[in-house]
């Protein structure tokens, strides 16, 4: 007959046999972060428990039943490519960082959270990466250069304040939320911009005049970026505000914020900037004149839409990191001497805490490493896929053990940790979500002192601030005051912002 | 000094010289996805003028500036695979779809819709096979075999009612706008089924009895596939329901019914399924129940976060075809011989308008060509990106002429027309957005008698119905009152739906 049935039937799909292996793999892929959200919920009842952990564990466990599947010829189901992580998955990340962000308790803390995030990141990354050259020499890893210790210390700089942030409650202890979450970005930042200075830096002649330089794009770069993230933000305030763009439809309002948003990032990478500054000061200013332009609509839209999408994101990447963790092929080479590999990781994990102490009092909340330090450790140890070079295997699979552990082990202990120091309040006002007006995190151990900045002018405290964090207040408030007069008489008319109110379409 | 400041300055970004073509293209690609949108906009007060047509003009735009540039050698900057299409742009296109229509005039209709869709689309296709058979002989276009035929016929079988849609009132003309709503969608599933069964079949002997299976497996498909998407749809409800997931985080409702649409599609395509009519489907179910589960911020966010994705999606769609349009290689092999070029493009846009006057009242709705006709023909006329084959050089050309054509051409006309027949109402009652009482769609020469079904029965109008509209109504208002018993009695206190109460989070 010349006629078979079966592949009629087969054939009526839209899918030819080499796609196959694609769309299987996406296809079980979302299937698992399905899998995720709804374990991660019914989780959240237990409260030392947290989404990452979920998805790292649900990773796991494909991982395992995948490899017991193929034979141990494979862990993974996607191949992770780290463009993946920089184009798609962290710009929504960052984006929604700097939208949701309390700006007001953000600027007001602006010198603190510059201190701990960028300094902070630089003393972290100067121990990690000398304390990684002295110590690795006496354990057996093959050949690293310069330029890898570094990155190890950019690597290992970069924290991951997620597990700490869904304890913490932003209403309930605002000033210490700000500065975790505030540390969180910066640091973020910090770690990836000199990671990709250091991998494009000639290190073979370092003098002083050439670290001053440095120093001085770093800061040039921080500049640009920053500025080029405010403008796109302010075009987009602009734009919306002066086209009313609600009249005719809302979905373009909404379609408008992503796509510049996005712009944002892009055009920041197409100049050689640094996206992820870029997107969260577009975030920034998106949050402040923006958002007040568009209609009600629109607003709930974006503020759900925006969240959600950083949301999967991030349990994206911890259910890869979790599936990526068991991948044979970097193990293999890596398991004739277990005993370096667990130095590594010991000496890793010890420089961490460290290099962490010695720059912060909010310790605990940057222990976690995540995400971008995976991303960086595949950028510089992987070139292609795979490694085949000792030393970079042992990296990997030390990088793999670092976030594994400190995820789990501080993630697991955050929550008990934080209600012993935090004692939940009597009395939480939930009706007033934004700046409470008596926050009652006067118990903050962390920090000496969690009142607000303001009340502390008055006097009318009998903790008396510490006097590292009056010296840092005072001047913040100036500017703030005068930033306050500057918005309201040029940039508020200009670009809209709360209490500028869209008609409602008819 | 072996150092170089501008390459230091340069490394500082991420992207290295070899993505900074995709990162260019990206950006680019973006930048023109806004300015559609707002030039979108700004042209929404000419009544005449519509997306499509602005996100084409500026594609042709960009190409002629891209081809000025490149010397002639390219025209786009992104290279259109079908699979793009076929796994990103269109799901969200018609899960939206469903998820937006409205239930109760769409099943009401159901038994015209699916006539004028499925039915129609196989008559349309037939003639346009044959038609292209009998009259590409007098033309010299090189070789085609039968299966090329067939998949013209499917090919410039899927209509494009985005323009008129665009144009129609749902609350004015609700009747009218289901139809063509309706028809529009099942015509495009028809027609990605049929082609893909083309493509699949072994078109070398063809005899009644296996015909006749091929018709029987394809309803197998059509009902495999909705079976497919209702019960992801339902199971959806169920856990959000179940779970209370809104308890905890808005946003994990949101991301879940997100992730559970796409995965629907997905899985259609891992079975060889239709995962179009799955998606479509599957939105329907969640609109009627899974949609009323969810906190009332997600409602607001899904319903619009569907709608942007999807009206992303379009522009995306007709911003690149108008970008390829200019393609000069395609051009290249047809340029020997333009007047055949001419003579099959008017042929097919002949035959388009026969096929679809065969078959359907609501005739210039269908007239339209666009992005699913685009994808279709990419799939079969070029196998590895440009094809050297004159005669799929030529079906290329001809089918971007006729899209190009009939979307700017008829598109422009649409409005003009629409309001040369439909009268604006007198008194719009605006604030009963669904199901007005009293339809002012009396005026509606389209269809005979715009009333609605019910008032039909009650025999209170003084036009009588056409009778065939009235044999159609009849058994589907029968099978209506039955569902929604059922749907009172069975899903609703399973599943939610209208009227169930998410406790809002506290």
């Amino acid at each position: 007959m010349g006629f078979n049935l079966g592949s009629v039937l087969m054939g009526l799909g839209m899918t030819s046999d080499s796609d196959q292996y694609s769309v299987d793999s996406v296809t079980l892929f979302v299937a698992l972060l399905c899998a995720c959200i709804v374990i991660g919920h019914l989780l959240e009842e237990h409260r030392w428990m947290n989404e990452s952990i979920t998805a790292l564990a649900i990773g796991l466990g494909t991982g395992v039943v995948i490899l017991l599947r193929t034979r141990g010829k494979s862990s993974h189901i996607l191949v992770f490519s780290e463009e993946i992580f920089f184009i798609y998955l962290l710009p929504p990340i960052i984006f929604n960082a700097g939208f949701q962000v309390k700006k007001k308790k953000f600027f007001r803390n602006f010198m603190t959270i510059i201190l701990f995030g960028a300094f902070g990141t630089l003393i972290s990354f100067g121990i990690i990466s000398l304390g990684a050259v002295q110590l690795f020499k006496k354990l057996d890893i093959g050949y690293l250069e310069i330029g890898d210790y570094l990155a190890i210390g950019a690597i290992f700089s970069a924290t991951d304040s997620v597990c700490t942030l869904q304890v913490l409650n932003q209403d309930e202890t605002p000033l210490l939320y700000s500065l975790v979450f505030g540390e969180g970005v910066v640091n973020d930042a910090t770690s990836i911009v000199l990671f990709n200075a250091i991998q494009r830096f000639d290190l073979s002649h370092i003098t002083s005049s050439i670290a001053l330089r440095f120093v001085g794009n770093l800061l040039h770069l921080f500049f640009t970026s920053t500025l080029l993230g405010v403008l796109i933000g302010l075009l987009c305030a602009y734009i919306i505000k002066k086209l009313y763009m609600g009249r005719h439809s809302t979905d373009r309002e909404v379609a408008l914020m992503i796509l510049m948003a996005y712009l944002s990032y892009m055009m920041a990478e197409l100049f050689y900037l640094s996206g992820i500054l870029t997107v969260f000061f577009c975030g920034i200013v998106m949050s402040h004149y923006t958002w007040h332009n568009v209609t009600e609509n629109s607003r709930v839209t974006t503020k759900h839409a925006f969240a959600t999408m950083s949301f999967v994101a991030e349990i994206f990447i911890f259910l890869y990191v979790g599936m990526d963790a068991l991948d044979i092929e970097k193990w293999r080479s890596v398991s004739d001497s277990p005993g370096t590999s667990v130095g590594v990781s010991s000496i890793l994990l010890g420089l961490v805490m460290v290099g962490r102490a010695a720059f912060v009092t909010i310790w605990w909340a940057g222990l976690m490493r995540g995400a971008v330090s995976m991303a960086l450790a595949y950028n510089q140890f992987t070139r292609s896929g795979h490694t085949q070079l000792r030393g970079n295997a042992i990296m990997i699979t030390s990088t793999i053990t670092v976030v594994l552990f400190s995820t789990v082990v501080f993630g697991l202990m955050t929550k008990p940790l934080v209600r012993f120091l935090l004692p939940p309040p009597k009395h939480s006002n939930s009706m007033m979500p934004s700046e409470p007006s008596s926050p009652k995190s006067f118990t903050v151990p962390l920090l000496g002192n969690g009142q607000d900045p303001e009340a502390d002018m008055c006097g009318n405290d009998t903790f008396h601030p510490t006097s590292l964090r009056m010296l840092l207040t005072t001047p913040t408030n100036t500017v703030h005051h005068y930033w306050r007069k500057f918005d309201d008489a040029f940039m508020r008319p200009m670009f809209g912002g709360r209490g500028f109110v869209q008609p409602v379409p008819s």
